[in-house]
């Protein structure tokens, strides 16, 4: 029952927390540690405020708040105690670390990944003036008072009993009602809940769709390019994988090779280039499908950002016969760190996809599901892509308008919108060493060499501008011309 | 520019919302379908609320929250008006609904996967007043308040932009300091941050461990009985899956067959029989690794909840050469519908499973990491298991006294504590038949079929008192009791 010295008393790194919360957790440091033992006297308000330089009313909430939560307690004017209920520390002592060696990993390890595909963006992108980077939330255009407020309401008390359990059996009701009347009839699908799965975002929905429609006997079909991930998926897959160019209308159904099973699209605008599949070869590739039995697996990424042209209607819903699986994802609209898409599909592949995901992972977090159920009740996420359309659709014009100053053209025309361009660098200069002198000055591009399975550098980048403030972009361009052009002047002809 | 009638206003089923919501979401599924168009003028609040039968205030809140969303613009005297910017209705007709059965998903699905375990507990299990039911969380015993003051401040601007991100190659700094100075410590597992991995809880690790450490060729070895997800885990996976029966002090080494390459172990306490791995026993089975080039997985769930004795060591801590893959969880001391965990391994095997998790699903969702983070930091964490322990012991002395009443056991003896006791009907009578007749009597117990592979019901059951208030639970105990007596009585003899 000793009397706690306020030398004792060290804060921490601050990691961005009050000071009130610092005393909290030097207290929380101290009983853990076994330090600070049940009974143990704390030292005065006063005199622990004086000892740290704090305002006495600091040390007093903080102590208040250590009362509540049982590791303090308050005896009037005896002053406050260790809590008898304290945690205890822990009661083992620390192993010495391993010895090293003792396993061969390349023996153990019964299967090797690919490294995921190398981050075309540096990890402080946001300090860089220009960051022409792809997929991450602008945090000018998010509407984070409401998605705070809804997550909020998720949290509240009435929602924490059903949210709390284990549910890998069935999906948040209320999120796949948002998504069946508010999102599907917006792509022109009318999709019954039995029909719809919730995922871990897009990438998740890909990995799960390849999983139970694949076997080592049957064959793949991606475009070319193609987002690195699924090109990782499928060939890593037992599958047979293969690639169809695409042109300027996306993927051409009459190259599709002959014993074909399923085919993994993007035609709303197709990952990366941004072309979008006409109408007419929409429905001769459902067409191709049920004549030859195939799937289609369209993936209708950020089919909410079709602002130039309205998007046409999904492949899922011209498709009579079942053969589609449509992805989409709140990755765009909402954030991609919630990791939070779906998948809708007929009965029977919703049946052995929930079935998998209840081995891999069991569900996507109630939280995330009720949050986003929210949002999208609200009206929230309407307004949301809304709000993003439009600042989109100036950048991408600030954009041209820049483009076209200074001589540059995308190497893909895109009709849909979205928030990226398709770039080819000229003759000779390879997309990687653009984007290096580019970063020397401010400017982040995309390199797409990822999208491609050729090892060989290329002159393909992705100039996004989903990220960037349309005041910015004109200068950020016009450096983009400056090096191009450098670079071709020095260039050789290293391309066939 | 029409003028909306009152009349087209019709409140929606509640689903819980604020009547003020309740008006909101009429406007906004009104805009959303068209119905109500920019420029249309809106009724008077006044005209509404009387409409409605509201208040006028709440009618103005929701127009002047519908302002500030820019789905209506307020024109002072003039009126109130759908704004300009209001978001567009779907632009694409519903498709009709596909025909039937033009798949025939027999021969389409590649693979198959098993329904998930059946669940033992109904869906409405908290209106039972005797819950015998495990692994969900009690909301009496949860810091819900705390709990959502750090999901608030993860949610703040300050954290946003970080937990907005893709970060598929790199977990939470924050959670992982966490997890290898807060948690692992009291395991005697000393892990730099490099060697440990976030998940989406137990069940994600494991199923992870298993891609990368199996292979068609390698046989697994499970417990008898064993989690049920595991062994569909092991028996989907390309993999020989083999058991090894249990005894009272876990899984006996001598009985580990030639060949085996990678065990799976629960040795704190043996799930679902509670029972405890002895030291001696631990040092046994490690040293057998090393001989035979073995790996082991050591799932240490509820090892927080461990009162009854201190757990002993983790095999993990124990471990010299990095032969042992550690998972841990946070669904007992958090809750189960977080989905969150976490996995220990020397660094080649995190190296390939964060690139499989890249390619399954990418990351775990920035705010549930960093939620954990704060809490954890804050000193909930602890205080949260010191109250669950406290609880738990409590119950577990109550169940006991009331078996000791009514002549039943366990039928192993658990010198741990952990959540539950393991049980076996008498002679003859079968778990699902005791169920089932105590379902009707308001008491829940989890017949313990779906633990083994036979196809058979057998006699075994758990008593879980980790979601039931100590008062209730003698009266619980006597309806088991006497349901078993009168079951025993007229069963025959179906156990050979």
């Amino acid at each position: 029952m000793a009397r706690i010295p306020v030398e004792s008393f060290v804060l921490g790194p601050a990691q961005g927390a009050t000071l009130q919360r610092q005393v909290q957790d030097a207290v929380t440091r101290g009983v853990l540690a076994g330090r600070m033992r049940p009974g143990d006297r704390m030292p005065s308000s006063r005199a622990l405020a004086r000892h740290l330089g704090l305002s006495r009313i600091t040390v007093t909430l903080a102590y208040a708040d250590l009362v509540a939560n049982d590791y303090l307690v308050s005896r009037g004017r005896s002053g406050t105690f260790v809590s008898p209920n304290a945690p205890t520390p822990a009661p083992v002592p620390r192993a010495a670390r391993p010895a090293r060696g003792g396993v061969d990993w390349s023996r153990a390890l019964g299967q090797r990944f690919p490294d995921p595909a190398p981050l075309a963006r540096p990890a402080d992108w946001r300090r860089y003036p220009y960051p022409f980077i792809y997929g991450q939330t602008d945090q000018r255009l998010f509407d984070h008072g409401n998605w705070r407020r809804c997550a909020l309401q998720a949290l509240g008390s009435r929602d924490f009993g059903p949210l709390s359990e284990d549910a890998y059996a069935r999906d948040d009701p209320y999120l796949v009602e948002q998504i069946t009347t508010r999102i599907l009839p917006r792509r022109g699908i009318d999709a019954r809940p039995e029909e719809v799965l919730v995922t871990m975002g897009a990438q998740n929905a890909l990995w799960m769709a390849a999983q139970v429609l694949l076997t080592q006997r049957r064959t793949a079909v991606m475009e070319r390019p193609c987002y690195p991930a699924l090109r990782e998926i499928l060939q890593l897959g037992r599958c047979i994988a293969q690639e169809v160019a695409v042109d300027g209308g996306g993927l051409p159904p009459g190259q599709v090779p002959e014993g074909a099973d399923v085919l993994f699209v993007t035609p709303s605008h197709h990952c990366p280039t941004g072309v979008t599949m006409p109408l007419a070869r929409r429905r001769a590739l459902l067409a191709l499908a049920e004549r030859r039995e195939m799937l289609i697996v369209e993936d209708d990424y950020e089919f909410e950002l079709g602002f130039v042209t309205p998007p046409l209607p999904a492949l899922k819903s011209l498709d009579r016969t079942g053969r589609v699986i449509y992805i989409g994802s709140f990755a765009k609209s909402l954030f991609p760190g919630l990791r939070l898409g779906y998948l809708v599909a007929a009965e029977p592949v919703i049946r052995e996809l929930r079935a998998l995901r209840g081995l891999v992972l069991r569900h996507v977090p109630g939280h995330v599901q009720r949050t986003a159920a929210y949002f999208l009740a609200q009206g929230h996420w309407d307004a949301q892509v809304a709000r993003m359309t439009r600042a989109f659709r100036d950048r991408r014009a600030a954009a041209q308008a820049a483009m076209d100053t200074h001589g540059l053209a995308p190497a893909r025309a895109n009709a849909f919108g979205g928030s990226s361009f398709w770039m080819r660098a000229p003759e000779g200069v390879r997309a990687i060493d653009l984007a290096d002198r580019l970063r020397a000055r401010g400017v982040l591009i995309e390199p797409a060499d990822a999208f491609f399975s050729d090892p060989r550098p290329g002159p393909f980048y992705r100039l996004a501008y989903s990220s960037i403030a349309s005041e910015d972009i004109p200068e950020g361009i016009a450096r983009i011309a400056r090096e191009t052009a450098r670079l071709a002047g020095s260039a050789q002809a290293v391309w066939p």
